[in-house]
């Protein structure tokens, strides 16, 4: 695998004044052509780049620079490229043409210095400013610092310019996994598992099977299988789709309430919820969504027993006898909404958050759920999350709301839905 | 001057998947605090780490580094550090003892990894997450990389060690402010000009005035103020008052119901809310404590039209002829489940969270909110958000609501209120 290196160079940034952006951009535009990206170094203007530069010459394939280009005294990037590489400055004239239609009369001493380039460099003209870049094509390329300028030159310039250098084939394929409902330790632990289960399977060696990567987002978890060929990376996914079960690990780069709005679209149907623990979390990821009103009646967030009594009709009985943690309380409250709202489903979730409130029979992290509609009957499972924290438990249990109202919709028993959820 | 250094450590960072925000928050504090960070060099999660750290420790004063210390097999900072520093990994029984706390029986190897310290090293604790931190006091911190992980670390434990350990007693001393629906760059604004206007006001120079910095978190900033004199960061603090308005700059560390619930637990209130475009996010804001439900009856996420007639007895007159983002439609939201619920106090939402569905009379942003109460009657208010994003206006439409909701119990007229607020 190719190696890459970036070398940000900044005063400001190294002092905490501004913040960079370049790094990422470039990193990842680098790994999609297949490179990877060894280091990233920040440093400030003061000529910190010839050490740099020095240790990664050698060291790495490709190296991309910005910044220290302007016409002051203390952008010293250029020399210090001349330095490194043995060379000397030269002035290149078609970039002093440049210059001079952009500066005019003004041209003075300062600006001639953006115009001097190692000799045996490239010029990469800049379309937005007046320093240009330089490289030696394939192995650094030098550019200015002020995004907009980078970014043209990078988008107009340099990835043609490597893409062309790479050839066919080098791009590397990867397959984009969403994950929902899983702790980020838990869902590593599985990826080796599935890597390591498909590799027995297929008779493959682990060193060439996918390398798979995480991004934590709030409400999922995006997986990337990476390299190795279409077929083992498929295979890969199925194996962790067994692992997790049903509904937690889905391809492409899906919302957690993507699927459920397909079905509901497709179908043509409204949902309204009842909510206790959750406070109302089921509802605004419902609505996260532009234009939800349409599938989305709303939901009853009914905290206090009497509110549920009130609002949804449980009845005084269950409550006082069975609590609002338990089957008969979620199926009233699905049943009570279902009935209030007049739509075609509806769910309920009731649960102990923490961190107290919890028993010996109901711990904390117990939360029921239940789903309710005229097409398939009242449903209610029950979920023990591990109890991490108190605002872990109510996502879980607003996720997977939507990940069983879903599977409810579809017409699938839940129990055996949550029956092969591991991990959570 | 002290030389200070950074090293980031993540995968995802120099694949370009995630963006950097550490190196930004720790070089500016560290410059504050009279360091020149010399280099930042973000590496991967693979080893490079040991030959970064062996060029740095004779380089620099001081390193920080972050992540790499999760408990997969990748995490391998500990072990790097070990290796510099010639020193084996050593079990700490402390920090192995808050672990079990957490994780209880399941802890397995891969979690024991991360209580095994260098040997000399403090552990620094993390009280936002599994693995410890450690360090040799002004010399070298580890830190993880989740950022609520690292920044609760950096701003409880190491930032207080560095001030100590500079020995300058006035940067020691800090105000520390909570504040709520703010975007970050108009707080910067709003800092620049308090700080310059409170200098002229006590004719102090500029460089006599507190320091200052913020920590955002998801529903307020964080905000320090540090050094100078006691008595001009009060008046900093309270120029910045006059500046966004009442209630929107606290001091101390307050999350955002901490002064509401101060009012319902004094006054033994009462709330039910009704909301529309922010579909259960108030309910959820409001339920996030521990123990809610004595305060928080419910509220009835009314999203579609026909919900709020039915649940509210809003009007259709009402709805057809002025819609659901208007002064009568949250009077009657506020009035319907006042009504239903029985509660002492009630709130309402009703507005255009975007992007689609402005108009020219009610814009993308536009949110009207209503409070009523037996002893307060009913009042309303308009907030124009800026909208940039519908997630951004529903959090910001959120906040107001409980913002708004302590000043009504108050006693306030909310209109006053909104209208000294600047910059949401």
């Amino acid at each position: 695998m190719r190696q890459a290196a970036l070398c940000i160079i900044g005063s400001e940034l190294v002092r905490g004044i501004i913040q960079d952006r370049h790094a990422k951009t470039l990193a990842s535009d680098l790994t999609r052509l297949g490179y990877r990206v060894q280091e990233i170094t920040i440093v400030p203007d003061d000529g910190s780049i010839v050490e740099v530069l020095d240790r990664l010459v050698s060291n790495v394939d490709l190296i991309i620079t910005t910044g220290g280009l302007g016409p002051t005294s203390d952008d010293i990037t250029r020399d210090a490229i001349a330095r490194i590489y043995e060379v000397p400055l030269v002035l290149d004239p078609a970039a002093r043409e440049t210059l001079f239609e952009i500066v005019g009369d003004r041209l003075n001493e300062a600006n001639l210095r953006q115009v001097m380039i190692p000799e045996g460099f490239t010029v990469i003209p800049n379309t937005q400013g007046t320093a240009p870049g330089f490289c030696r094509s394939g192995e650094i390329y030098t550019l200015p610092g002020p995004p907009k300028e980078m970014l043209a030159m990078w988008h107009g310039a340099i990835l043609p310019d490597l893409i062309r250098l790479l050839g066919d084939g080098t791009l590397e394929e990867r397959l984009e996994l969403s994950v929902f409902l899983t702790p980020e330790s838990q869902l590593e632990e599985a990826c080796a598992l599935a890597v390591q289960m498909t590799s027995a399977q297929f008779d493959q060696p682990l060193s060439q099977m996918p390398l798979w990567g995480t991004r934590v987002q709030l409400y999922r978890i995006s997986l990337y299988l990476q390299g190795s060929t279409a077929v083992l990376r498929e295979q890969v996914f199925h194996t962790l789709e067994g692992l997790l079960g049903p509904s937690r690990v889905r391809e492409g780069d899906r919302e957690l309430v993507d699927d459920l709005y397909l079905q509901l679209q497709q179908k043509g149907l409204t949902v309204a919820g009842a909510e206790s623990c959750t406070g109302g979390l089921a509802a605004k990821l419902l609505t996260d969504r532009p234009g939800s009103s349409q599938h989305i009646w709303g939901s009853m967030v009914t905290y206090a027993y009497e509110a549920k009594e009130r609002v949804l009709k449980v009845s005084h009985e269950t409550l006082e006898q069975e609590g609002a943690v338990s089957a008969s309380c979620v199926d009233q409250m699905a049943e009570g909404v279902l009935r209030l709202s007049g739509c075609d489903v509806s769910f309920s979730i009731s649960g102990i958050a923490g961190p107290s409130g919890g028993s010996e029979q109901k711990p904390v992290g117990t939360v029921w759920f239940a789903f309710a509609s005229p097409e398939h009957g009242t449903q209610h499972v029950c979920l023990s999350f591990r109890p991490f924290s108190r605002d872990s438990v109510r996502r879980r249990a607003a996720v997977s709301a939507i990940l069983l109202l879903e599977q409810y919709i579809i017409g699938e028993n839940l129990l055996d839905i949550v029956s092969q959820w591991q991990y959570i």
